[in-house]
């Protein structure tokens, strides 16, 4: 089975953590292709760097998906999951959203931990968008950088679990969900100090992408995730004109 | 891996059905173990029966899920879920729930296709209780029975393929699960006739089970799933009393 | 008038407490019978053993309601509710449900107070399930067992305290319901000292029961809690099985 | 127990049956004082004929509710239900949200029926108002007006019967309440034609208020419905004015 | 073009607070009319004045309306808005609702500032009547009078600045609304110490009211806010008897 | 005062079409810019496509918001709304937006009509991710294309006048709002033949950013919509790098 990796934003060391995060859950055997943003932000630290982001996504599935049995977007916002979806006839499985529905199985209420204070409403209206708002306990968004974790990864790693405990203590989170690539192999790290399950979502997404692929659903015919076919879009890369235009 | 799968009905043709349907979509090497209740309701089609099938669901783990990686509920109305996880330390899966949450990877909104005219709203209040309400197109609950599905098979099957165009067509559903454990095999028959993807509560479950087992989450020590450890049970079986008693 | 009143739990004491909070709220003239499980959990205090005392409800029921006017469950999580009102021409009332269909005339937001810190999402769901969640106004999960109750009834009578006034305080609640079969008669004691009305939900399930009977409505020909009838069921008592195989 | 029986508009034709339906539930040595709006709308068939009874109702509860053990609203609208609750330290119950409360015992989900096509978002918003709109099958509101029911009543009564099988064939309606102080004795006669309970609002409201009156709880001395005491109102009758002014 | 700005509340200085915050946001040339509550409650401060002042805002707008463009409610729980949208062939918009629907286009969340301990749950009630309760971050009901706006202006506005504050950082609320009429001349004093929109409820409710004018929408002539024509209402005065007698 | 009028897709006759219904609604004396995408989709009829152009809108606002007072999106998804928000100093108003807020102040549930049998879900997603589901009649997407309103007018009008119907009769709509820049003006044209208030989201839009640049609100310096500053991003143009890049 091979599976494609999307990271959007364009810092290779978000892509290697996702890599690894990846490695750690894929079954034996799993050949894995980890792509990098070439355009867009540097990190997605805001509404205007996400919005970018979707065709930076569409770009790296457009060139890089065919072949592969899933793809995975290791970007904590989902960023453009539906949109591939109804491109691509493969499964399409967003890191936060497997996050929550792989926690949805270890716990009644889940937490939900990212970067960067100004945050915090994006997850919220997130998860509300995957008609999972009720399964969740609380958002905690700290006030620390993806680039944080890579240049003082103790202190992040001190702050996420005094965040961790503020879900369990405070909000009764019976699981917590590290949303963040940058956080791709933290989960582990930290598990033994944890009351409750820590989920990493490339992980998640990992095994729940492999899940999907075996079940060898059809793409549908009918909806709003359907093929589009004979779309006319300009000034994009051959390889996503090309895939806009593909018939249905 | 080794998977448990619970039918706390006592109808053998339910139990192998569920068998069947799980061999299908189980990674090569699983061992799948397939109990049937010994007491409690022949079928489930009411409230009170599936009251009373609580208490088999959690003889039958009492007994059978030592030595198990993951147990999967195959009985659609995902009987005793919620206390299974908190009794087992293994990943718990029910068919509806699985179905769900796979589904919600394919579809924005999922048509729900059951037997029994009178089961409708307890499918409606069950997804409620899972928290995917939203993500619910609609519920079709045929005046069929689980018996019938053995005994007149083609009659069934377009009883099930006028109701799964029902909730395509009037409710909009970009993907149908068929929720009964009896229907465990006909989703791959009925799928070239239907435009969306078709999905059955067994295979999603055994898919879902076996990532959720790759996981290797912690069990919770807080929170309401936690092992309680040390709880005095009276007229069960010695396994269901010593799995009641074993301490946190 | 006749009621039964039900507690599915095998603790003598708290059938005693429910029987004598029942008595000060219950008509002139009406005839109490109340009765104790004897398979089962001794308390109930976790999912699994309220998974179990569902059976335990139903036997109980099937050799003690004919011949009575309405059933009252002398359980705060409602056991069997809805598996109880398919079974059984009369009318059927839970303590909790009665609790917040009671407190709904006197609070646009109720408090829920209850034992067991576990225990709290439980109530939420059950409150939830119920389709009154907007009415709640927090849940207050006292880290106290109901043994406790009889034992220490001084320390556990100020903790009740203290949690009912952080409901009004922190929540905003305008009246607070004691939930707990074996609070059943703290409510009177404690209301000189709280500033909004405390509800007993044995009492408020007795009046409500009293009232519901009052109506004489028929029992439904239609939809999910009309009497199902013809049903098969082993291995339970005798009682139980004709319950289930009397026709519709 | 003496009830008082409030009708803001003023057609008399409609408190008689809302006595009369009210002598139907009442416990034997009722007494029942049912006094009628003497300004204000005739009929109340809109909004603002709801927002003007508001003030009659003020007026009638300030001069008749002394000496009373609760007061039942018979006025399907449910008119000033929350304020009379702040202004009076005893039990009052609207007949709309009694029915939906006795009816929530009886019903997963009810069926409203009522009078005027364009009263239906009128319900939906005081039923979602109550907290209660998860339990609201459907509205139907007939082209009748209030008056045609003691003029035409045969054509009505059919009418309200093919409404009422509409709430329970489309809409899964499991019990329906008659809403409306004009329909207030149609329940007895139509249930034998009906597959599911019919609720009558004021028979109701009757038994609702005397389990309540029963109860003998308190007045809140927090919240939004504790006595405001000492306020100041100009231009309405003596008794209201007196009624405001009382301390708390 | 003129507008319309209804206090039915019977203080001369919450009209001119209104009055003189209305003119700040008029566009030039705007003719304003406010007209005061000739009987009713001094201010609206709890649930039965509200009640009340129903009427009295019925009796302003039949008496001050003819000739306007649009009718602003200067009264902060849009008392009767509904109504008067039923009666009057103009725009109508109410002064929370306008806060509420402008603050929508600037923040995710909206938080309320209002006076009134008591009044917190009134104000929840009516963002939720109003189909807005998920845009709510919180309600700050501090324990202040109107009055205290006009005698203690520092303090007050020391309190409302703290309260502000509380939403943002509690909260998290992107804009705050001055929910109150006596508070609307404060919004620009305080915004500059506020590092968030402070949105003042009259100013809002002019501009909303003067965008609707300008859309010259016509009425609806089904629905429930359709034209009601020939209703009968008695012991009014003689312009509301005569605005419901209006033929449709 | 100065709008921008941003349409992401290529489309001139678009632009035009929402330029004249700008022209209509405006006050005098307003200018009004309106700039067309240079890449990206020809028209948006697809969730990638949206993903897509949601680029294309940043491109726009960033090379010609400098010196407006308000942008209004002219794409009836509300395309890249918060995003504008957040980079911004200036009041953004998206189309459907403006449309149901509008709407909201002249009935209770609005129905939406748009284009495209795959586009209904689309719009559901969106108006709840507004917060406004609860305000929604239903969805009517209709099998038409928007070049079809520009080639065979009279036809789409047909269709579009029989949608609007359904959506009154069928669905309850006290307002339909005609969702679709194509459409922009439509409503003008078909309002006499119906009997509820037509709205056209370019004219809603129009008047609400001209009644927010008028309340003159400050950026917020706080939460997820305030100003990031000094964001990195590659591959676009200068223009929208350097608002990127633009201090906070």
């Amino acid at each position: 089975m091979k599976l494609l990796l999307v990271n959007p934003n364009m810092t290779q060391a978000v892509t290697d953590a996702v890599l690894a995060a990846a490695r750690m859950r894929a079954r034996p055997g799993t050949e894995l292709v980890a792509v990098t943003g070439d355009f867009g932000p540097q990190v997605i630290g805001s509404r205007a760097e996400n919005a970018l982001a979707q065709h930076g996504v569409l770009e790296l599935v457009a060139r890089h998906a065919d072949g592969c049995d899933a793809v995975v977007l290791g970007v904590s916002l989902d960023t453009a999951l539906w949109a591939c979806r109804e491109l691509l006839a493969m499964p399409v499985v967003g890191m936060t959203e497997a996050g929550l529905l792989c926690g949805a199985t270890v716990a009644t209420r889940i937490g939900v931990l990212t970067y960067g204070a100004r945050m915090g409403p994006l997850y919220r209206e997130l998860i509300e968008s995957h008609g999972l708002g009720t399964r969740l306990a609380g958002v905690e968004a700290l006030d620390v950088t993806p680039q944080q974790t890579f240049e003082t990864p103790e202190q992040v790693r001190a702050a996420v679990l005094a965040g961790v405990h503020r879900l369990v203590e405070r909000d009764g989170a019976e699981a917590v969900l590290l949303a963040g690539a940058a956080m791709a192999s933290m989960a582990d790290l930290l598990q033994p100090q944890v009351p409750v399950p820590l989920l990493d979502g490339i992980g998640c997404a990992i095994v729940l992408a492999q899940a999907m692929a075996s079940l060898q659903l059809p793409r549908a015919r009918r909806g709003s995730l359907g093929a589009t076919g004979g779309r006319v879009v300009h000034g994009v890369s051959p390889a996503l004109a090309a895939l806009f235009a593909r018939p249905a």
